[in-house]
C-alpha cells in the first residue's frame, strides 16, 4: 500500500478545496481504514465548500471534506470485531459521546455531544479514511458502490418518513432535493395512499416523478394549499415530511396538513422564521417533530430491509453524476444549479 | 319550575355582560336540562366579555356566555339515556360534528367542525342550560361543585400532561394560569421527578407552590435556562408542558428543554411568532405538540380516577373566589387582575 | 318494491340453513334498508350453518344468517345522515353498545356488550337486510361488490396487520384461510422485507403465493422455525399475524419469532392450549396482542386507502366462487373442502 | 490491599454453597473492580443454592454465586472511564454481546446472548467482584447500600410497570414476592387510581399492605376476579402486573383484566401451562407483554428519578433482614420461608 493519498482539503477559512497528496491515515485499536469506492455529495459539503456562515463557524481547517462513504475495509484495529478486511462499509457520519443520557438509553441520534465526519475530523473525499468502528456499517456486497454510499442521506429520508405510521396514508413531501427525492419512494414502498412532491424547481419535480410522486406541485405556479386538499377529500394531508427548510414551504405545508397530522421536519432553516403556531399547530393538534441524523442502527436495518426488497432499484435515477475526485469544482458547481440528483465523486474513476 | 330564569347575556358587539329574565331553554329529544350550581370562569369568558379581537370575529350576539359547568340534571329529552333526572353533571364544552374522518376515528377532540357552548351556543352563566347528551359527563357526588365545574379546563391541563410520558421525567410547566397551576399536581401525582414552574406573576407562582411545585422560576429575576438546567444536570427538562401563549416563555422553554423532549403546547399565541425552528427544534430533535380540548372521553376518566385518587383535594387552594351571578363584573375584574386563582360563579348564592 | 323477499335461514338448533320467502324488514329512524348486492361467506357461517358448538351456545335462531355485506341503499330512517338512497355500502358487522368505557374513549371493536350481525341479529345472507346507520360504510363505486363484501374480514386482516410495524419488516403468516392470505398483500403493500406464508394445505399455499408471499411453509414437510430462522439471518421473524387458532402452529410461531417480536392473534383456538409462555413469551420478551374484529372507523379508512393503491387489484385471485343464494349447501361445502378462497353468495345471480 | 478474600462459591453440581478464600479478582483494561457493601438474595440466588432443575442445567461450577451489588469502586481498568475510584456503584447483570442486532438497535435487554453475573460468571456474594465497565451504574452516595443493592429487581418491576400506562388506571398485582410488593409503590407513585395486590401468603399480604397496596385479595379466601371487578365497575383491571408465575394465578389475572387491557408478564412458569387465549386473549383484545431484564439504561435512570421523588423512602419496610456472608445458610432458609422481604448480605458486618 503507498503511503500517501489524494484528499480534497480546506486548507483555510474561505470558498474552495484543493486536491492535495496527504499521509494515508493510521489508525488506533478500534478503528478501520476504508479505501473510498464512492463518496456522494452532500448539501452540507457544499456549504462548506461555498464556506457559507454556519461553515465559517463550525468548521476549523485544514480538514478532508466528505462524509457519505461506500469502500472496502483495508485494514482493521487489533480490537475491532465489527468487520473484517475485504468487507464493503458504509459510515454512520454521527461520532457519539457513549456519555450523555441520550447515548445511555440508546437514542445515540440525539447525543449532547456530536461530532460529525467530514465536518470535525477528516473525511471520505480521499482515497482513504479512518472511521471509528461503531461507526461502520457491512454491507451487502451486491449492492452498487454509489448506493451504498447514499444510504447516509438515504437514512436522514428513512429516518423522516418512519418517524410514524406511512400506510394507508397521505403524504406531502415538502422540498425536493436528494433526501426530498428520497423520501418519495420509500413512502411508496410502505404503502402510502398517495404521495404528492412540492417543489419550485421543474428539474426536481421531474425527478421526483420518475421516483415516484402521484402528483407534483409547483408552488409558484398553483396554491399548495388547495392542490392538496383536492385529493385529500378537502382536510389535508396525513402526514408532512418537511424537507426543503424554506421558511414559505413550512408555514405552507402546517396548512396543508389535517388536524392532527404529523409534520416531521428535517430540513433546516438557516435562521429564525414566523409561525402562526396557535391557529396553524396547537388549535389543529398537529405534532411537529425535529429529526435530526440517523437511529443508530434500527435506521440502518431499516435501509438495509427497503434495498432488498426493491428500494436499490427504485433509486437508480437519482445518481446522475459520477465524477473524479480532481472534478470536484464541477461536482460543487452541479450541487448549485438544481439540475443534478446525486452528485458522486469516485476516486478510481480516471481524471 | 319557574319559566324564566336569570342568565349573563352579551346583548351586542362590544365589551360587558348583562343579567337578563330570559326563558328556560326547552330540550330536544336527545338533550339535557341542567340546573346551575357552579359555572367557573375561564379566560375565554373574559376575553368575550372584553370583547377582543378574537370574540369580536367569533361570537354572534345574543349570546349567554359561560362554558364551565357543574348542575343537576332536571329534565331529559324523551331519547336520552346517558343519565337521569337528579344526576349532577358537567359539560364537555366541544359540540363535534361526528361526521368528519376525525370524528370518525374517535378523535373527536380534533373535529374539523368544532362548535363551543358559550361561544357559539348558549352557555352556563345562567340558572339553566340545555346540554345535548352527548356532551353529558355524569360526576361522582360527592364532589363539592366547584370542583366538579373546573373539570372541563382540568381536562385541559390532563390531556397536556399525559400526552406523554411524565413518570420519573423533569418537567417545566411554563406559565401559572389557572389551566398551567392545575398540571402541577398532575405531574406531581404522575410520578415526575420534578415539577418546574414559571411565570412572572409572583401571585400566580405562589400558587404555583401551593398546589406542589418543586421550584418557582420568575424570567423577570433569573435566567430561565440556567434555572432549568441547573435542576437537570445540565440537559434540561424532559417534558415542557407550555400554558402560556407568551412568545419569550415558548422560546425559553424549547432552550429549556432537552435533546428529543415533549413539549406540549396548549397555550395559545394571539398572532404570529418567530422561532428559531433550525436550532431549538428540527437539530435537537424536539417534538412539539399542539394540544386541543380534552379527549373525549379517555380525558375525563382520566380527571375522574385523578380526582379519586386524591386531586380534587390538592386542588382546593384553586378555587379562590365565589360569587352569584350579579357580580359578573367583579368577577371579571378578578380574572383581569392576575391575583386570582378560579373565580366561580354560583346561581344560588346571595346577590 | 316487493314485499317479501328470499334469504338464508336458520330455522331451528342443528345443521343447515333453508331458503325462504320471509317479508322484507321493516327500518327504524336510524336505520338503513339495503338490497344485497354480494354476500362473502365467513368461517363463522360456516360453523353456523353445521352447527359446532360454539353456534349451539350463541346462536339463537330463527335467524338469517351472512354478515359479509355490499349493497345498494334502497331506504333510509328519517334521522339517517350517514348514507342516502343509491349509495354502495358495507356494513361493520359489531353492534356496539355506545355506553361502556370502551365506546367512551371509542375503541368500539373492545366494546363489552357487542352483538354481531347475521349472529346475534338477521343478517344479509338475503335480497335486503336492515342496518343500524351507525354500522353503514359507503364504498367507492368502481370497487366490484365482491370486493366491497370482503372489505369485513379483510378489515380484520388489515387491523392485525397494521397494529405496529411492518415496513422493513420479517412477516410470517401462520394459517392461509381467507383472512391470513389478505394480511399478505397487506404486509407486500406496507413494505415488509419479506412475507412467510405458513399453511399445511398446498391450495391454500398457492393462493397465498399467487398473493404475494415471498416464501411457502408446509410444516408437514419441512421445520417450520428453522425455515423462518433460515431466512431471517437466524434471528426469526419480526412480526408473526397468527390467523389459524391452531395451537401446534401458535406454538411453532412463537418461537419462530425473533427477541421482542410483536405476535398478533387473530385465530381463534377452539379450547385452551399448552404455552411455554415463560421460555417463548417471558423470557424473550414476545408482544401478544389478541386482535378483535375491525378499529371504527380507522380500519374501513385503511382499507380505502390500500383498494385505492392497488389492493383491490391484488386481491382478485381470492374470489374463487360465486354463487346464487340457491345454492348455499354448494357454498357450505367449498367452505369446508379447504379448496377455496373466497365464495360470494350473490342475490341476483340465476339459480 | 489484601490478596485473597471471603467468597461464597458453588463448588459442585448439588445444594448448598461454600465460604472460601480465595484470590481477589484481576481485572482488564475496561473492567472495575468494587469493593462490596451490599448483596441482596434474589430468588435465582435462591434456585441455584438449592440447586433446582433449571440451576442444574444452566450453572457451571465452581462459581462464586450472587448478582445484586452495592459497592465502592476500588481500582479501574487503564481505558474506563465511566466512574472513578471512590464511586459508589451498582451492577446491571446483563451482560450483553453488543453484536446482534437487539443490542445494535438498543434494545440491549432484550440481546440474543445475554450472559448474567453470577449465574454465568463470577458474582456478588464476596467481599470484591469484577464488573465490565459496561454494566456499572453509579449511584447517589445518600442512598443506604441496602437500597443501593436492591436497584437490580427494582428494575425489574420499574420496566414491568412503566412499559405502559399507569396514571389513573386500575393496576392489578399478582404475586407479592419482593418483586411484586416493589411494584406497588411505583404504580402508586405514577399516579394509579388503585393498586390491588394479590398473593396465598398473608405474610407478603401484610407487606404489600405496608407498601401501599389499596386492596389486597388473597385467592383462596374469595374470588380474585370478582374482587377485582368490584372496584373497577364491573370491567376489570387496566392494568396486570403478573409478578408470580403462577398458572392459576396467570389465568385468573387474565380474566380480571378489562377488555384491552395490558397484562405485563415477569413472573416465571417453569413449565408449559394451559391458557384459553382464545376466549381470554384474543376475543377480549389483551395485549401480553413478555417482560425480562431492565432497559439499559432507562429503566436505571427512572428509578434513579423514583428514589428522588421518594421511592428510596417508601421501599424501606421492604429490608427485612441483614446478615454477614458466613450467615448464608440462614439466608437462603429464609428465602424459603415465605416470611421474609428483601434479604441482604453484608460482607462488613460482624458473623
Amino acid at each position: 500500500m503507498a503511503e500517501t493519498m489524494r484528499a480534497l482539503r480546506k486548507l483555510e477559512a474561505g470558498p474552495g478545496a484543493i486536491l492535495q497528496q496527504v499521509p494515508i491515515p493510521t489508525i488506533g485499536p478500534r478503528d478501520v481504514l476504508v479505501k473510498v469506492r464512492a463518496a456522494s455529495v452532500c448539501g452540507t459539503d457544499y456549504h462548506i465548500y461555498t464556506w457559507d456562515p454556519w461553515s465559517a463557524n463550525r468548521v476549523k481547517p485544514p480538514l478532508t471534506i466528505g462524509h457519505e462513504l461506500a469502500g472496502e475495509v483495508v485494514a482493521v484495529g487489533r480490537e475491532v470485531t465489527a468487520c473484517k478486511v475485504g468487507d464493503y462499509v458504509s459510515a454512520e457520519t454521527h461520532i457519539v459521546c457513549n456519555r450523555c443520557p441520550r447515548c445511555h438509553v440508546g437514542e445515540y441520534h440525539l447525543c449532547e455531544n456530536t461530532k460529525i465526519l467530514g465536518v470535525d475530523t477528516d473525511g471520505v473525499f480521499a482515497e482513504y479514511v479512518a472511521v471509528p468502528e461503531q461507526n461502520v456499517w457491512v454491507n451487502d456486497k451486491d449492492i452498487p458502490f454509489e448506493l451504498q454510499s447514499i444510504q447516509e442521506p438515504l437514512g436522514n429520508a428513512v429516518h423522516t418518513a418512519l418517524n410514524g405510521e406511512l400506510t394507508a396514508r397521505s403524504v406531502l413531501v415538502t422540498g425536493c432535493g436528494p433526501i426530498g427525492i428520497m423520501s418519495i419512494p420509500v413512502a411508496k414502498m410502505a404503502g402510502a395512499e398517495i404521495v404528492i412532491a412540492m417543489d419550485v424547481n421543474e428539474y426536481r419535480l421531474d425527478l421526483a416523478r420518475q421516483l415516484g410522486a402521484d402528483l407534483l406541485i409547483n408552488p409558484t405556479k398553483e396554491d399548495p394549499i388547495e392542490a392538496v386538499r383536492s385529493v385529500t377529500r378537502g382536510y389535508g394531508a396525513d402526514v408532512v415530511l418537511e424537507m426543503s427548510g424554506n421558511p414559505t414551504a413550512i408555514r405552507q405545508s402546517l396548512k396543508a396538513a389535517r388536524n392532527g397530522a404529523r409534520v416531521s421536519l428535517l430540513g433546516l432553516p438557516g435562521r429564525p422564521l414566523e409561525l402562526d403556531l396557535g391557529a396553524d399547530v396547537v388549535m389543529r393538534g398537529l405534532v411537529l417533530q425535529g429529526i435530526t441524523g440517523r437511529k443508530m442502527w434500527q435506521t440502518w436495518y431499516q435501509v438495509r430491509s427497503l434495498y432488498r426488497a426493491g428500494l436499490a432499484e427504485r433509486l437508480k435515477p437519482l445518481v446522475t453524476h459520477r465524477l473524479p475526485l480532481e472534478q470536484v469544482d464541477t461536482a460543487m458547481e452541479l450541487m448549485g444549479s438544481g439540475r443534478s440528483g446525486k452528485v458522486v465523486l469516485m476516486p478510481d474513476l480516471k481524471a
